[in-house]
């Protein structure tokens, strides 16, 4: 193949996995804004899933979270999702919504209350038994508010032992991944708060434990492509959960707060064979003032174009540049990928797979906004937080 | 009077104002924990303000948040809280938690949202002459969410055009306290993002104009003393909306994150001349996972620690060693009162106005948690965001 | 004119300053890594300057530091530069580099060293009278490392007697662009902190003051564009000082770091009508590990395809999805400018003026580096901070 | 032994390492300014060194820096110390101030470079052969300004690799401590920018490799005691470096920026078992503008402040209220410690071990800064990055 056609091959065999929560409402604690046909049901969240699917080409997964997810038949969700061209995707749990929870799920200073959320983790494995899903999304709100609350060490020895009976449940064929986040909601610390304690606890539990990063959850001036590069050297990572910010986790479209920094997180994707099945490349965003549908088609768009042009590196006058210590050179040879227009590329990408080069455009086209807000009417919308 | 007397004098004198929101329930976009025995009513919320003032006897003063607050007669909701000692402070005005709300209130692009906010600020003003308040606390949740989004400088133009329009509305001994913060809920822009615009604005309004300093609407890193000692050789200073964070606005209890930032703070109040009645000293803050009355106790007595603190410093020997430039000795000088333990001070002031030297012990002593609980049995809890 | 006309008409007009200082030696207080072909004198500064020039067409005039440039007749520097097709620009104070400025210049609490700096910011005017510069540059290293070291609130008094002292020897086409940084080398208080207190001294001097925005001298998190277009909306925006940094003030090339934000940075300039002269586009940044002339000459670009992308936004567009609350559209308007691969409509501005379309490879045929290295042997290397 | 003796007795037997450069001239790429009486040789760093373990009793091993401590006989060096009541302390590589590390240096993309610097460090090992240090300490400038400069993973490769031949070569009784930092100099990527990073090479390398937690090198927000705590859970807490700052690296006195953070780590150190000689802990901070010695005096003061504190913590208390989830109470039982003055105990402790209660005021006194002044006069004096 030519190089321009080995691009055109990568880009065509990505899969960005669209998470079900974010075609649902979602807000601040300010305020969650209600939008005309946001979806009631998991049914509903796929149907609009295959939308992004069928504009886009490239979100061909999507990624349940429980208990928002709930239904009675998971192996019927799963035949739902096929008839209309997706698969589940990775199962995420979630222990920080009851009120038993207020001091943690897995971490708590209480055993009644660890066995609960423990018990919770281990029925997602269980939809991922009946839904085919290989991925147990991991990310705990633990943690504390106020110095001297709880005892760190002790937190974390109760989530080694959590994690360590989940990572015994798992089938052959499935992953844990390991989710951290600097904060919020714990507001002092937090049990899973870096990549280093994820990847510490993924090391003692076995090569079924992963990390994954979520791009929003690091502390000021965290250079993020510099855990990529290291988790795959390590053989650790997992995931992303895509999304940008300005400040906090913000959950905008990924790409949109810091374009170049998407762009070198994926030249270490590349660059550290990181563009895989191996590697999840999953949305965790929410669309709080915005369309939900075409923001997450721009979404996909956007990891596509940071793709498209860490493909496009030169990395052999990379390399040469790199070699000789000629700082601006190698410099160079970076920005002029990433200063590329790779809009006209891609675009031809989708055409040749038959669809049309302007998702955006298409999408609005096609009156699945109006349809469904005709449509989908009484019943209680899908919230995220809710 | 000796010097210790005028410590003590100043420390009686010192009135901080609570907040209605924090007795009721809050939480995290992640979950509200809700307790029992929690306010239903601005009323029940008045109740247990007066018991803060009881055992504290330095909270008189009661913000309210309209309309959260909302009742039908507030001169009546005034004499209610004249029955129970307290009198009703600043009221805080809410344009965030409608769906109108979305792009902005007073920043909006369309008039109608403009108009329907500002007509909301000058209702509150209609609150103020009846409750006897003085301050009308403006905080805006407006800016945007991505780059593009809206104007920046015409969201400004429309902003001094409502602040313009509720100045004029404001009574002789009625203030308008403009407050500033970094982000959230919006994500890219916000509209008074820092104390530079909001002072923009103040000036331009005229002496009426005062800007609120919340501790917890920084950039990290940001010398909040300084901006204190700033605005206060400015003539600028409204009032404070203490809390504390390690992260970003997180509203945990004030002093409980940086209790020597909080010294720093009231050490330039002190300096500044601003421990009188022009400076607003009021708690913002939420209480989501601990008991919310002794929450705001310890609020309470964190402020009046780093206050004595602050008024046991020795200026004289602390302006000798700047004088002759003793970085050591000046420094030394500051610490010496910060590290002096001030709890014995505190309870000496307390016992001398003939309350209970450990407003916390008298507090749990005093079976209000248990009966309130075993009273407010059925309604709607009170809640922030609710 | 046609839009595309109109376009590289305020490309060919824009005029970017270099600093003398960039072309001399710099580091960090780790190491300074000397240079084969560094200027030894402002003359040679001045020579390397016009290289950029050259290859640029973009980069007209020169900021001059003193002490660094200290020359006994400033008049024939200024004719040296004519000579050579270039301007002197802004006079750069430096008040930090001798042993009696440890505690501060014109903040320090000893009148005689007030007077030493005040003394020579005057100076620096009688200079700019000599070279014909308009712009007098203050930047104070001034601040305190330690809590109590000094008073806050009396070296504000001590800048304003300075800050007045200067402006009131200002000619009548003479202004001061006054300079604020969060911290180093002060690091507890800066002096002059934030663009607050800039402003704030500049309201109270008159029209002649304006606030100057180096890029690299904000809190993590702050948003750089407001604080542009708020300054030009009060008519405040006196130049930049371009640089860019992934942490705290580490004067890489501008662009380097985040391309995205000196795109929001250029279209707020030019959305809110800076592209003038009365705002002055300077660099201020160091070369302490790549080559100084490359990496001058590749700022100068990054900040013309920057204000290229600024100048091809479909204001329109994006004006009519702002009015309509498109979130969406109103991005998406933006990022389209943002997208464009401006590098061919810049070779082309370039070769319509008669320059190479590739000024870096331009530069590199040219010998320069070699002629100079060759040549400029023996004496004493300039460098930053010597 | 009462719990008060346990404390004083534990407070006796800690020991601070303060550092060789502390002593000489340090500042800012700005200005290193001079002071008069400070050192010129390794020797009168050791005999300023014996002063501060003469007033405080606490500072008894004094850490080298190489080059900056050279001298041709380490075992002579060593027997100085011994006669002064001291003991040298880590061995301090410093592979960052020649001209061929301007690309890193075990991480340089030239092999030649690479071994330079390798076999510095193995001289530093045999350094500490002579000297009998256990430790030592590595921390490495090595990183990248620019995106695309160097390839993150492959210098990973070479760090993994150099560590290794270091690892080799330690004695039996012979650590490896090494050091992370966010940044700086390098300022887009760093090669061991994080705990995580720093604790995946010591894993591989064996269990005499140790992480050495600076203090000052974090991103903003980072809980520093949770890393603490995580390590010593890992048996991987090798040392502190401590200072402090308000921004980035500022090196300020341990404890001024932030005390009630330095207290939480140290609560930490003496809840996880690390108030051991395993764990080293030693100053590594500069004082740009006070004087040295007292402040070295009142850094290693500040540690015992915060480590009688952190002993005086009612560990009963505070795990019943932790038990019982009781979020104020175990707060309270924290803050209790923190808010005791242990001034009193502390002289106490010095008293009793025949020492002057107020090592600064002791100091004073002793005329030993006047008498250095006098007769430290020529030569060269010693100088951090000189």
């Amino acid at each position: 193949m030519t190089e321009h056609a080995t691009v055109k091959a990568a880009l065509i065999s990505q899969a960005i996995e669209t998470p079900s929560w974010a075609y649902g409402n979602s807000g601040t604690r300010f305020k969650v804004f209600a939008r005309p046909g946001v979806p009631r049901t998991p049914q509903e969240k796929l149907d609009d899933a295959a939308k992004v699917h069928e504009f886009t080409g490239a979100a061909p997964t999507v990624a349940l979270h429980i208990p928002w997810d709930t239904v009675d038949d998971y192996a019927a969700l799963a035949a739902y999702a096929r008839d209309r061209g997706l698969t589940l995707g990775a199962v995420n749990a979630n222990t920080f919504q009851e009120d038993d929870y207020r001091l943690g799920s897995v971490c708590h200073p209480e055993a009644a209350v660890r066995r609960k959320a423990l018990d919770h983790l281990l029925a997602c494995v269980d939809i991922m038994d009946a839904t085919g899903s290989r991925d147990l999304k991991l990310w705990f709100a633990d943690g504390t508010n106020y110095p001297g609350q709880d005892d760190i060490r002790e937190r974390q020895d109760r989530l080694a032992e959590a994690l360590a009976a989940v990572y015994e449940r798992l089938g052959d064929d499935q992953r844990m991944l390991l989710e951290y986040k600097l904060f919020e909601p714990a507001f002092y610390t937090t049990d899973v708060p870096d990549w280093g304690t994820a990847y510490a606890h993924c090391l003692k539990l076995g090569p079924k434990a992963q990390v994954v990063v979520d791009t929003g959850h690091h502390a000021p001036g965290t250079n993020i492509e510099f855990i990529v590069a290291t988790l795959l050297r390590e053989g650790r990572l997992g995931g992303f959960d895509f999304n940008s910010r300005f400040y906090a986790d913000d959950d905008l479209m990924v790409g949109a707060a810091d374009p170049f920094q998407l762009f070198r997180i994926m030249y270490e994707v590349v660059r550290g064979g990181g563009l895989t099945a191996d590697v999840a490349f999953m949305l965790d965003q929410c669309h709080n003032i915005e369309e939900k549908i075409p923001a997450i088609i721009r979404s996909v768009m956007n990891v596509q174009e940071a793709t498209a042009k860490a493909l496009l590196v030169d990395r052999e006058a990379l390399a040469a540049a790199q070699r000789t210590g000629d700082v601006l050179e190698a410099n160079a040879a970076l920005m002029d990928a990433y200063n590329t227009d790779v809009r006209p590329l891609l675009a031809e990408v989708r055409e040749e797979q038959g669809l049309d080069g302007d998702p955006m455009a298409a999408y609005r086209r096609s009156g699945w906004a109006t349809k469904t807000a005709g449509e989908r009417i009484g019943g209680q919308q899908a919230g995220w937080g809710a």
